[in-house]
């Protein structure tokens, strides 16, 4: 049986708005063949099985023809939704579109809202929630490594990890309720100590999927890379050329403060955004402590640095201790990369007498030191490629290839390891069964939200509202 | 047999640019099937008969699931193009649509030239030229009756109604050419008394339609209105209470020259292109002649005029006849429209002083004459009807509901008209048949021109062009 709101036949164009050769309108819900009917003549829609298209004519609300179409008809169960669905491919004009969406609301139809397919798709159990929420993922992908982990979602693969985690924690609570049920005969069905190790071995799961959400975040929506050094250590220069060289995609994205200006570049399979920071200003050769703050507030919202670096000027320790603070951070470092600039101009021996301080400073495989030319592109080569591994490495850093991308699932994941957490101090301190099943079974609370096993309609609303109308 | 360059598989992103639910990607040519199955992975499409969709994954180039998507199978020569063809409706992210093209490429399609897809439609015969150049038509329509106008193109109408006149012109020639085999016997089959009727006939037809093209072009590109008078007579809050009051969908369109910028308005079934005139400036009471020249340069553009008046000031006769000019437009007059504004604060015997002026300067149907108030709204309505009958009396005035729009075919109509108006000449100089014949060839040439019937490459690719790609 439906649910009740999907009583309701819904209609959106689901193609991207605008003029094009063709455009997509799609119905869906119990009445989307009659509705499709009334405005069709050509062969009748009713009479056509699913997965077949008909070419024909529709008309608008006063039975004028409309355009010539193509109409596709899926029978539920076997459409996206779960319920009968007509798409018309139209002609792509905007008078076209907008008639054809009056027509339907006037014969009975009524405006999709945004992700209103997709919700009756997860409704209809063809997607768990955490597909459900990869498919506006997938939509909104436009890097390489961005894509493959939201198909990788939208496919099942971390739905499937969760539930393999789900059955683990569910054979920990019966056999701890076994327990229970036994519970005047005093008699441990469950070896305190396996539980111990299997609790230990899925909280630690847990927290590395939590911990993913770094690298997942930053590779879906660009890895931040903040830029600082002095005014004139060639910066900006650096970007333009880094820019230039890659003809890469660039766009300016105003930071959600607005206080901000980004630019994305595409490096390899990765979308990198660089925030500009105000350079340094020298001061008596002193750096001054307002540019310090403003440089820490951009490292603070990066997982790369880059510090640029004039070899024929001082190199300052005050910059290079707040430089390093990604190679501070916990659970795993960032990283650091000193790029010793104008190396076209610079004197070998001053590059080198910097390089060695830099060695000196600090040993870390997050930390890169290499020299360039902003000028002549010498060196630019290299910073791309260590970038571009820097990406890769976080990438590859997943859990069985899984990276969590979805704040949602993050804060899901964070409150099930802290309540595995729980399971652990109490078979620690030996308490009773039943206090220990209570935040096991919070654990799981935790996991199916996730998948959607368990939910509210206000958190459906929240999810669903964020994608497109037409989706 | 297909034509050498439908040897190639064509590809293109059909849908809007951007972002959305879905985009579809159509692959077109006799390798269509066998590209697309390269990529697919699902029941193949080879074997999925015409007109049927599939669930299924495809892959990029490296063999990585790209998406999950709907193929729909067409097999010519049922199908758009006459070939075979597979659309993809795969997840609207820019990186999808950019990847699957990358793919289909490498695979061995090629990227679809502008228009390609309704141009191999044109080769096989599926539509006819007039009717391939509706399809452009019917996309960029932005008004109902441009709509209207284009959709009625792309059925046939035109081009049924070309055919019926070629067929009167065809029976013409043989009744001369019989002529000519009987020449030595002087024998006339043809009365020349009704040939030259015949003639006519077709002549004023041609003509007719030729004519329409200044009706058609207005109501498929929006109906220029030129709205002069001097500076304090309301002009601009005229214009700005007609775009309030109807909360018509506005945009500015910078006018070709680039020194214009024109607001264009929805009312009614049409889209109105409200000409931006500077006012009228007074000088010492007199009209600068500056101003006039800008004024008859807007009419010059101009459908229809309207004259902002203030009854409280002097009525220039210079402005009026300058006004005046569409009335006497060839072969059809346009429109003025006197505005007699300020109605909330002039005296009731100004304005009808004003008005009696005006009814005695000229009598014509297509001389309006109103007051309004742009302060309050008191005649808008009035002016809105006054518009849009105009505009249905245009699209009224076709010959059996055609009205031409397309520049090309009024070219070749016009042409047309000339070459039937030679062989009227040649009856009435008494010529011999087979100079009357050679005129009557040019002017089924002509319109066979119009529907694709005779056309070079040249012609064909400089059509095409004007199209999107993908369609």
């Amino acid at each position: 049986m439906q649910l009740p709101q999907n009583n309701e036949t819904i209609c959106a164009i689901s193609t991207p708005q605008g003029v094009g050769g063709i455009a997509v309108i799609r119905l869906s819900g119990p009445r989307a063949i009659a509705i499709a009917d009334s405005i069709w003549r050509g062969k009748a829609l009713a009479d056509t099985p699913g997965h077949r298209c008909r070419l024909g004519d529709i008309t608008d609300t006063d039975g004028n023809i409309l355009d010539n179409c193509v109409a596709t008809v899926f029978r539920g169960p076997h459409s996206f939704t779960g319920e009968d669905t007509v798409e018309f491919a139209v002609h792509g004009s905007r008078y076209i579109q907008r008639a054809l969406l009056d027509t339907l609301i006037d014969k009975g139809a009524r405006l999709a809202e945004a992700g209103e397919y997709t919700r009756r798709a997860f409704t209809a159990g063809h997607l768990d929630l955490a597909q459900a929420e990869a498919v506006a993922d997938v939509i909104s992908s436009n890097s390489r490594a961005a894509h493959r982990l939201a198909i990788k979602q939208m496919r099942g693969n971390f739905s499937q990890r969760l539930e393999k985690l789900r059955d683990r924690l569910i054979d920990l609570a019966s056999l701890l309720e076994l327990e229970l049920d036994f519970s005047e005969e005093e008699v441990e069905f469950a070896s305190r100590l396996s539980l111990r190790e299997l609790a230990k071995q899925i909280h630690d799961e847990v927290s590395r999927l939590a911990d993913s959400f770094a690298s997942g975040h930053a590779i879906k929506d660009g890895i931040p890379v903040a830029i600082i050094g002095a005014t004139n250590a060639g910066k900006s220069s650096l970007l333009n050329a880094l820019i230039g060289d890659n003809r890469a995609i660039v766009s300016e994205i105003h930071g959600t403060t607005r206080d901000t200006i980004e630019e994305t570049i595409e490096l390899g399979d990765y979308h990198f955004r660089f925030i500009d920071t105000a350079g340094l200003r020298h001061t008596d050769d002193t750096i001054e402590q307002i540019g310090i703050e403003r440089s820490r507030q951009a490292i603070g919202q990066a997982v790369i640095v880059i510090l640029v670096i004039d070899p024929a000027a001082p190199l300052d320790p005050d910059i290079l201790t707040t430089a390093s603070t990604p190679l501070n951070a916990t659970p795993r470092p960032g990283d650091l990369i000193a790029l010793i600039n104008k190396s076209d101009s610079a004197i070998t021996q001053q590059i080198d007498t910097v390089t060695d301080r830099l060695r000196k400073f600090r040993q870390s495989p997050n930390f890169h030191i290499l020299s360039a030319s902003s000028l002549t592109g010498q060196g630019l080569d290299h910073l791309h490629q260590i970038l571009v591994d820097i990406a890769q490495r976080e990438e590859g850093s997943a859990d069985e290839g899984l990276l969590v991308t979805n704040l949602r699932h993050a804060q899901s994941l964070r409150a099930a390891a802290e309540s595995t957490a729980r399971v652990i101090d109490g078979l620690d301190a030996n308490l009773s069964g039943d206090l220990i099943a209570q935040d096991l079974r919070q654990t799981i609370h935790h996991l199916s939200a996730i998948t959607g096993t368990i939910t509210t309609t206000d958190i459906l609303t929240t999810i669903f509202s964020r994608f497109c109308v037409g989706k």
